[in-house]
Formats: structure tokens, C-alpha cells, sequence
């Protein structure tokens, strides 16, 4: 079986100006306390890019090799060029996987996927969240018993404006009195996009074994079934059957 | 009961640029038959706006009137001004409905509101389409028996590049031996949207009772439940209930 | 335009037991409290019945002249006439709306309408609850504002056996560290069906003048598109289109 | 990576009373030709149970064995014993997968499931059905083009009384003029259902290559992401979270 091609992308800001995430929390980044994670299984082929790098890592033949893209930005998401974005967009309608993580909720890659402005409520006291699974039967959910238990996080909720997902999988639970619906999927085009609430940049969120779980399900579950070059509207002259126009 | 606000949005290029269609289809303009056929009914306030007229006839008093917009458009989406489909856009995810009519697929506020290319197939042969209902206790199938028969209809065909509907209520046969998605529901932020594949402007579909009802439904269905002015991020300072924080 | 016939269906043992939900809670029962809150409506028809009466309240007649049916049941589901359940069953499919409360996520018709268990977690120390509107242009979110909280009510946990929802109007939040999915709405044949979690006998839910809006909007979302009088297999010998057989 | 096991399960009546089918089409059951395909894969463990079998094939230790039950039927469901429809129901809920064919549409355990009647037209005339994939994403459309097409099979149309599918993968054109929801995913309980049109017994449908190509897609799709061994109710007498009741 090939390897799956993971792009961990990472706006890579937080971790360079504050020094207590640097040092402290994620001293490789996001994106390194993800792939090294990944890395440890045979099926992956993992790369990083970052929002700082020529093109945000991200010129066309990393692009054109990468099967499922892991998006994570907070601060920058207005940097992000509209020309990268594009072709993302269009990787993603032609087959490759997107998993949107935590504040990637209003990137302009997601956003724009979504169709609605993905706006939603926030506080960041770093209570407790508990996910809960809600269809256990998704592949997302193997290997996470009945709830996910983060002590701090930053709170995300209702309502989040994003269309219906195709599947609900995790529902979060936060200490001071909301919800969110924390893990959804959503197919779009050829491709398919899971969001993951958890991970503010303050807490060792991507350390967590359960996390980091879901989010190797979610790039399985995401791999590209079919890849096509270009998605477009198609003139058919000829009908498949005999036609008879009556008057 | 308050009445339900209607603005037929029509492009109004094809009937004034064909003697045919202007002579013998539409010599109101697509807009012009749909208004006649709701001004029978009192429970609607009914205006149009066409492409040409200033701000497409869609200034900001008339959107801010509009409870339902519905939309046919064709050879020219790209001539209507980001600006104003901007100002739709956050008009249907703060409540507005949106109704989009046949080649309206491509327009640029149903793929922006999509977020796919919305793309499809399609054949201009006149041929036959049956428009199946499978949703039956949908309140836009109010009225209408197993099936909507069109003697002459443009073909389109999947795979149409839409987000999986959240009710489909049509699916469209085509004697050429193609399927469509051809009646279609979403939800986005606070508004309702609902795709119509019927209503190529060389024949009189508009004229068609049946079609006509659905219209009518649909614009029922999606009137809004409830309207706010913007749809924005929140950040909740204070929690609804007492936090403790562990260390 | 023509009332909504609304049937209220209390198991009705509960109050008869236990005398502090007689005196203190639901002299009248929790069908009498509900039909004294419909009756203020001009567009309701209301009546109500009860396990105990003969036909469980709900002989052919009352069945043929119910448009909308209200279920409350939970510690007599098994008395429930199997032959009763069938008659609503396809009531339901042919076109009648149902509302199943609380308690009634285990009733015989709930459950077979289901296809599942309809299983979940639960605890009764008389938490908070709080309901948040997730899908808010859903006609059954109309006038209630984010949430609506409850300062006593069973928890009812997630995972809650069903089907994934048509749409997901309500996800409850509990004190006790819980979320459930508590308001969902599902098509079943000709049918729609909304589950309503609120309603534990204990505590005067049925007063709370939000919970009430929300089972009278139910009612009007839930009211029959079309009722057709047996759901069945159809042969059909004449193919719509001619048809050539290939050898 | 361990098998996934697999039990075929077929009716095997009509291969038995009629001479055509049993010479001509399957000489070794419909079980024995999805069988063959399917041994031809390193990945699955295939074995064959059918309704005259003790225990219609399936006693427990086999239903304990099983991942993944195809399911085929259509003359003799009345006959299959309401307590294994009991087990394999509660298998389902509690995480095995179900792939049910054709006719099985009526077959008891798969309308148990649904909740609805499962009701549908039909013709039998072999007129020419052609299978459009319109999710391309998703696993079980993998290696399939645009459509499949059967030269013959028997008409299934529209209204089909199933819940809304999770997931729509295939919609089915047929010659005399029908549609078609032809392959359909459903999550119920910690199980994933499967059903797919194609399987007259009349014509050698389970001999094509991308009908098998389905079956075996399918199977991957449903295999257990999680078996528990019942499904039920749980009292939580302690909270989560430190609870404190208002008076």
C-alpha cells in the first residue's frame, strides 16, 4: 500500500513571539509536535510548511504531492495569499483531504470551503473541555472510548456558522457553560475536510495521545479516493440514449 | 400575518437579445412571468430587479426589503459587481432566503454560499425531464404528485459539484440517460437556500404551474425565522458558569 | 386556513403516583399542562388522551383526526398496545407528525420509527441544562433567543442511540459535564418526527413559556405536507418511456 | 492488518426452483458467485449461509465471527426466524456491518433498521439502469468512472421509503423513465449500513466487474470501527463535573 503524503502546514507565528511557547510548549512548533508524532507510522510520508517560507511552503509540487493537508493559523490568516489559497481550493475540489485545526476556523482556505463565515464564540480562562463522541461507528472515532478529557483549553461555542456537517463526530462540553460541535466532516468535491476544535496555541493539546489519535484517523479517513486534474462544467452533445424531441 | 417580501432577481439578457425568446417565451422577462403568477397570491409583496438597472435594482433599501431573493442568471454572472454579491451574501447568512434558479448554479453568490465549484454536466437538445419527488413530506413538495413532467428541458447532470443537500427533495430524470440533484435544500448561517435545476430561457418553463408551485413553496420554506444584522465572532469574557481552573 | 388537530399523549402515571407531582407539579397532568398552553391558539385543534383510557385514548377516530401527535411516556412503555403502536407507526409514515418527549426516546413507536435503540446516559439529580440553538434558521428555533436554560432537569448524556438527524436544532449542555443531542428532527416516510429532550416529571418544565414556544413550533413544522392512506410496493407494468430491450 | 470476515448470506430459493437461473446464471447461488470474487482478495475471510441452513446459517458462533453481513432476499422473509433477526439486529447496533442487496429492501432485518416501510415501484422488464456516482469521495464510489451501466436489471423507482442516507453514492437512471437512490450509507448504532440496488436474480448482475468492485469497496467501508458487546441505558449516579442545585 503507498504511503499516505501528510503536509502539516503552520502559520508558525505564536511559537516565534512568545517565549513562553517556544520554550515551554512548542519549542518545534505545531507543526513539528505533529509530525513527529506522525512519523512514528510506517503509512505516512509527512512534510512541514510554514506560513514565513517562500509561497507558505506550500510551491506547486509540494502541492501536487501532498494527499491530505493539515491547516493550522490564528493570527495570520490574512497573510495567507489568495493565490495559494486558489490552488489549495482546487486541490481540495480535485481530491486531496483538509483537516482544519482549531482556529484554522476562519482561514481563508476553510471559510471559503464552507460557504458561511465560521464564526462561533470564544474565552480563553483555559477551562476544561470533554469531547464526546457521538458516532462512534466513524472511523474518526477508533480508539477513543467515550470522551476526550483536555483540563485547559480555550473555549469555543455555539452557534458555529458552518453548514450542517455530513458527520458529527465529537461534541465538545466546556466547563463555563457551552457546547460545539468539535469534530465534523464534510465532503466537497472530490475531496474531504474534517475539523478538529482542540488546540490553542497556550496548551500542550498536540501532545495528547487521543488527540493526536484523531487526528491520524482523520488523514486516513481524508485520503484522496479518486484525484482529478481539474473540475469543471462539461458540454455532453451526444445523449447517452436515443432521444426523440415530440413537437 | 405580515407579508413575505419577494425580489425576483433576473439577468434579462437573453430576452433582449433573442426576437424569439422576447416574442413568443418571455416578453415580460423571465422575472416579469415568475412576478405575475406570485402577485395572485396575498400573502406576497412582490418587486424584481435586472441586471442592468442601477446596483443591479439591488440597492441597499431594496435587499434590506427582501426576506426572499430569488436569483436567475446566466451568460453574465460575471458582470455582477463583487460588491453587491458580497452584501447578498451576508444578507442570507443573517437571515434572507435565497432561492437560485437554474443556470443560477454558476452564479457567483450560489457557488460563493456552496463553497464548491458547483459545476455539471449539461446538453441543449430539448429533451424530455421528469422531476421526481423523494422527500415527500417536504413542505416544497406541498401539491405536487410522484413527479414534475417537462417536455422540453435543457439537460444538466451529475455529478454536480455541490455539498451534500441537507434535504433533497427532486431528482431529475433525463431521457438522454442522465440523473440531477434537481431540487435541493441548504442551510447557511440564520438563511435558507434552495436550488431549482428547471427554467431554460427557450422554453416556457416558468409558465408551468407545477414549477410555479414549488417556486411558491419554497420561497414559503424559506422566509426567514430570524433575522440579525451581522454575524460576527463573540469573545464571551465571562463564563455562565462558575469556573475552577486546576493547575 | 385550517386548525392543526394536535392529540397530547400522556402515559399519565406518574402524576397519579406520586403526590407531590400531583399537588405541586402537574395537577391537571403533563398533557393537561401542555393542552392548556396550545389552547391560547387559534390554529390549534387540541385534545388529549391517556394509556389508561380504552384504545390508550386514541381509537381509530381520534388517530384518523390527529394532524400532529404529542408522546410522553416512561415507566408503562410496555403496556403500550403493540397493535396501537403499529396503527400510529403508519400514521406516521403516511404522512401524521409526531413529537416524542423526554422520557419517550424509549417508547415503542419512537424507537421502531428509529431503527435503533435509542439508548443513552442518564442521571437524576436535578442539574442545570442548557439547550443551545445550534441550527437558529431552523422554523423550530423561532423566538428563542442562544439557549434556553433549565435550572432543574434530568441529564440525559450522549451517546444517544439514533440516527444521525435531518437537522439538529437543540445540543443540550449539562452541569454535571454531559452534552446530548436535545432537539432533532427526522423524516420518516410521509411523515416528520421531532425529539424534544426537556420533561422530566419532576420538575415543572412543562410551564417554561420557551420549552412550550418550542413544542409549538414543532407542531406547525411537524403538520402533514400530504397524507396518503397506505405506504406500500407498487408494480408497475408500463414503462413512462418506451423502451427498447437490448438481446 | 487482520481480515475482515465476511458472511454472504442469500435467500437461495429462486436458484433452487428455477431451471434458467440455476444453469444459466447462478449455478452456485448468488452467495457462491459474490463468494468467488470476493476469495480472490487476501484481505477478507468469505463464508456462505442461506435461509434452509439450521439456523438460516447463522447460528451465534458464527454471527460472532462476522464483520460484515451481505445480505440477499426476496421470496421467502417472512420465513426468516424473528429471533436471528433479534441477533442480528443487536450485532448491527453493537458495531457489525450490514451490506443488504437488492430486493433485501423488505427484508425484515434491514426495514428493522430503517424504521420505515422500505417500499418502492418495480417493473420487470429488463430495461437498462445506469448507476451515476454523484459522492466521488467517498470510499465506496472508489475505482468506479462516471456510472456503471447494467444493460438489464428490474426497475426500482422513486418514492423509496428510507430515512434520508447519510451518505448518497449512487442514483440510478432507468430506461422506462425512473430514478432511483441505488446506493445508500446509514451509521445506526456503532454499525454502518450499506444498501445497493443492483441484483435482479434473472440477470448475471453479481458476475460485473464493478458491481463486485462496490461489494468489495462496501465491505471496507463497513467493517467494525467498534464492537461492543450490548447496547443499553447506563445510570451515571456520579457526576462528571462538581454539581451544585440551586434551590
Amino acid at each position: 500500500m503507498s504511503k499516505i503524503k501528510v503536509t502539516i502546514w503552520n502559520e508558525y507565528r505564536h511559537e516565534k513571539r512568545s517565549e513562553h511557547i517556544a520554550a515551554k510548549i512548542y519549542p518545534e512548533g505545531i507543526h513539528g509536535a505533529i509530525a513527529s508524532y506522525l512519523k512514528k507510522f510506517d503509512n505516512f510520508e509527512v512534510r512541514t510548511a510554514t506560513l514565513d517560507e517562500p509561497f507558505h511552503g506550500l510551491p506547486d509540487e509540494v502541492l501536487d504531492n501532498t494527499d491530505v493537508l493539515i491547516w493550522w493559523g490564528h493570527i495570520a490568516h490574512g497573510e495567507v495569499s489568495d493565490e495559494i489559497v486558489e490552488k489549495i481550493y482546487k486541490k481540495v475540489l480535485c481530491g486531496m483531504g483538509l483537516i482544519a485545526l482549531h482556529s484554522a476556523h476562519l482561514s481563508k482556505i476553510f471559510t471559503k470551503l464552507m460557504g458561511t463565515s465560521c464564526t462561533l464564540k470564544w474565552r480563553e480562562i483555559g477551562e476544561k473541555e470533554r469531547l464526546w463522541v457521538v458516532e462512534p461507528g466513524h472511523p474518526i472515532a477508533e480508539g477513543i472510548d467515550e470522551y476526550i478529557e483536555l483540563e485547559h483549553e480555550e473555549m469555543y461555542g455555539e452557534r458555529f456558522d458552518i453548514p450542517q456537517p455530513d458527520s458529527l463526530v465529537f461534541i465538545g462540553w466546556f466547563q463555563g457553560g457551552e457546547v460545539f460541535r468539535s469534530g465534523c466532516c464534510f465532503h466537497r468535491g472530490y475531496g474531504k475536510i474534517f475539523y478538529f476544535q482542540p488546540g490553542h496555541e497556550t496548551y500542550p493539546i498536540y501532545y495528547n495521545e487521543k488527540i493526536l489519535k484523531v487526528i491520524k484517523n482523520a488523514i486516513e479517513w481524508a485520503k484522496p479516493v479518486k484525484r482529478i486534474d481539474t473540475i469543471q462544467c462539461y458540454h455532453i452533445r451526444e445523449p447517452l440514449e436515443e432521444v426523440k424531441i415530440s413537437e
